[in-house]
């Protein structure tokens, strides 16, 4: 069962799922980010994006620009976990229903 | 993306995974259960029971027997979460060989 914790520990919390789907729609900047998931705390984003970047989810970008540009983007490698994504989510549309339907 | 966050609100953490599949092959009392997973403390695999059972993903019998026995069963409805571990299970194989990979 070892993998599945792995899995887990990648995209567990309160915000990864949030954070690789503002970016998979094509916020890049920290402050694009950070406007499109309400009540994150930046430091909290900082940390994330840092942890994401480690397990190669996303790629941070500096450009030589002044003052300096930074972005983020998804890897292609993130697009591997779409089917998890989708299958967690169809998942979880359904264990609402089944919780409030007893 | 809340269904995604409820989906992995029910199954993250460190155990649940582990608790799950152990009942599914058949551990039913506390102690096989506990003693089926390494290194797990019994107060938190008390709490997480509680927990996977107000999710509908096992069921608690009381046999009124002297002493009372206790067992734990897998839900039917807990099978619904096969193709969710098959995906992350096979996610975090081939997550562990990118990482090492590089």
């Amino acid at each position: 069962m070892l993998p599945i914790r792995d899995a887990l520990d990648v995209i567990s919390g309160k915000w990864k799922v949030l954070i690789l789907t503002s970016i998979m729609h094509g916020n890049r900047r920290f402050t694009e980010i950070q406007t499109s998931i309400p009540k994150i705390n930046p430091k909290v984003l900082s940390k994330e994006l840092k942890d994401m970047e480690e397990h190669q989810l996303i790629k941070r970008i500096v450009h030589d620009d002044h003052p300096v540009l930074i972005e983020y983007i998804a890897t292609d490698y993130s697009r591997s976990l779409k089917k998890v994504m989708m299958e967690l989510h169809s998942w979880g549309v359904n264990h609402r229903k089944q919780l409030l339907g007893k």
